[in-house]
């Protein structure tokens, strides 16, 4: 038996034990978790300065290393986001539909786990204790699969849980880590379709190709942002500049800030000189002649520009000639995840909540709202960007499925 | 610009035009595409005959040729199930789910369709129709993709389609056929992600598995049906006898037949020789010693035959100790289809479709009712065993997505 066959026959296992497990059972394990977290900040602090002095050894960039990172009040975060998943209401067993059919069938459909998840991601400890925290509250079992800069730190916080399970009567092998971090079993893993019922990558746009590629498992694929302001031709200038601002600089990194705005050639003066204004060069600008002639501009916009996530204070910049442009534009190069117009003619804001596909589509305000949390989901496992199983931000109902539970008293057909 | 790539653009235009299109028109086209196929029934006898033909010559069996035959009473049968996707629900465009934000964001969940499907089945032409008739009332634009054996009749069956399309202002390559049925463009199909959203394999176990394989699209797994009765210590004999004669007999060669049935020791022996009276050697049956004594068997059954979807006058027989070990087996051999215990033992009742991983969990009553048009869905493209997306029975509602409408006043973060 190979390493991820014990992990998934493990998983299987526990995926059983999981159907018997009460939600008080559920909360009382989140709530371990969240208190031990803390007791076991110093050893927590100390494996993570394991995984940091091999990064820097192995030449790791600033901010990689930052992400890697866990102080005090890091722990003390992810402890609260635990605790807040404990709060949620659990999911499981909702009676979502259901009817008796002519027949006298009794035919109800209910809310159940998904069943086994894996999850991929990068070396962003914080992730394993949130991940884990939502399959548990979900009634899934999970296998963690973290990059491997993190596995001190991982392996420290993945006993943590599984103590906790163990102290609330659950199988601890309903959390899992995959300690052998080499490719050729992160490629088993992704192929594991006996074992796993689904794959979720976090990370960046390289790593979900990656599993897209080679996973035979369903993926949900989650992250990646090409979102866009569209400047229409009758929007409020003000408001414009202030959204396009927001949803490009509030928090550049994150996959819901914007990396191009399209303009509508008839204001296209009037809205660059005020955004030029607002910035002064904060934000460097790929731009078309017309941008340039009111913008400082680091140079012109390439087709590459426009199929680029920056994740930085950098902005593609384009000049339309029409909404149905812009529609043109948005749907070639964004990755369906959010898009917004700024105008206050309604037929324009209809017709682009209409025809641009993306998980959510905005009018008249700014991109950065695409979260979980702001959505009133409570948390947030990601945000698909495809459009199988969920759109958007991922709470707990979309870490579910269903099943019809059919009772008759000797029907047949 | 290869053919794929070719059908591909085709397709992402045909789905930003269909935004636009609206419920008559889809209606006028469904109507029309049942008129035409009347009007229409001697050229397709005519060319389904040249596939017929070609088949005989290439040495088809019996069964396959039956399969692809098409007989004036078929297509009848075929323009009745397009009539009735017409009468169905739009279900595109519901607002699912919405609300007002604390900020006065206004959020509404509205249903749209999946975008592009592909379509990759066997030589069954009823399927192209059916497929693309579901495809159309959902908003979907579909790729269909059937087998080289039916090439004739799916040109001329597609041909008719899209001319009823074009007829209603609906563009006509919401509706195309990969000619090229080499096993290279069907490779290069399931890798289209640029092009195609969701891919649906209707067909046999190893049409599925190579589906599943070699996709780097989203897929939807329909159809592998290793369904069982667990005939419990507390079950209605009469009853038990019933079920498990029509969930194996009525119809076997479909997925929601019975393949196995698993007995509590307890009664095996008045199941056994009730089960033997009733069908006295109409079903050929691989036993184990227990039900070797009480009815006529083939042979004993072997690992494989449990695992075996054999479609057929066909059924493995296993006598069990207890509820848990029949649970166990089912988990370990089903496919998550349709499962059903015959028991009067409400425990034994709620535990069993508690634990049971299957679509549909059935407490006395035959597994033959999973389908779509006995659940009240209409219509059904197939019935899916995975459990990303949908679950079971897939009518028009699960061929559709949702995405999020937020429309404001210049909120930002």
């Amino acid at each position: 038996m190979s390493y991820i066959e014990e992990l998934g026959t493990a998983a299987k296992k526990a995926e059983t034990l999981m159907t018997s497990v009460s939600t008080k059972q559920k909360n009382d394990a989140l709530k371990a978790i969240a208190d031990s977290l803390i007791q076991n900040k110093e050893d927590i602090i100390k494996e993570n300065k394991r995984d940091i002095e091999n990064a820097k050894a192995n030449g790791m960039t600033e901010a990689l290393i930052d992400r890697l990172t866990l102080t005090e009040a890091r722990i003390e975060g992810m402890s609260e986001g635990v605790r807040q998943v404990m709060e949620l209401k659990d999911p499981i067993n909702e009676i979502i539909g259901g009817e008796e059919l002519p027949n006298g069938l009794k035919v109800e459909k209910i809310r159940v786990p998904l069943g086994v998840i894996g999850i991929i991601f990068e070396s962003r400890p914080n992730v394993t204790v949130d991940a884990a925290a939502l399959c548990l509250k979900s009634g899934n079992v999970c296998i963690l699969r973290g990059g491997s800069d993190a596995i001190y730190s991982n392996k420290c916080l993945v006993n943590i849980m599984r103590a906790a399970l163990s102290g609330a009567g659950i199988p601890e092998d309903a959390v899992q880590l995959v300690v052998d971090t080499s490719r050729a079993v992160a490629g088993e893993l992704m192929k594991a379709d006996k074992y796993i019922d689904v794959l979720i990558p976090r990370g960046g746009g390289g790593l979900i190709r990656s599993v897209r590629q080679n996973a035979t498992i369903p993926v949900i694929q989650t992250g990646e942002g090409n979102c866009h302001v569209y400047v229409d031709r009758f929007a409020d200038i003000d408001m414009a500049v202030n959204i396009t601002d927001n949803a490009k600089t509030q928090r550049p990194s994150v996959c819901n800030a914007i990396e191009t705005v399209l303009v509508h050639k008839d204001v296209a003066e009037q809205f660059y000189t005020a955004l030029n204004a607002k910035w002064n060069g904060k934000v460097k600008i790929y731009g078309d002649e017309t941008c340039a002639k009111f913008m400082q501009t680091e140079r012109a916009a390439t087709e590459e520009d426009y199929a680029t996530e920056f994740n930085d204070y950098v902005l593609s910049v384009k000049t339309v000639s029409s909404l149905d442009e812009a529609i043109e534009h948005i749907n070639k190069y964004g990755t369906k995840h959010s898009e917004c117009i700024v105008t206050i003619n309604m037929n324009n804001a209809l017709k682009f909540q209409k025809c641009i596909d993306a998980a959510a589509v905005y009018v008249n305000a700014s991109t950065r709202f695409t979260d979980g949390f702001e959505f009133g989901l409570g948390a947030e496992i990601g945000i698909s960007t495809q459009k199988l199983h969920a759109r958007g931000p991922m709470g707990l109902k979309e870490l579910t499925t269903y099943k019809y539970l059919i009772t008759g008293c000797g029907q047949i057909r």
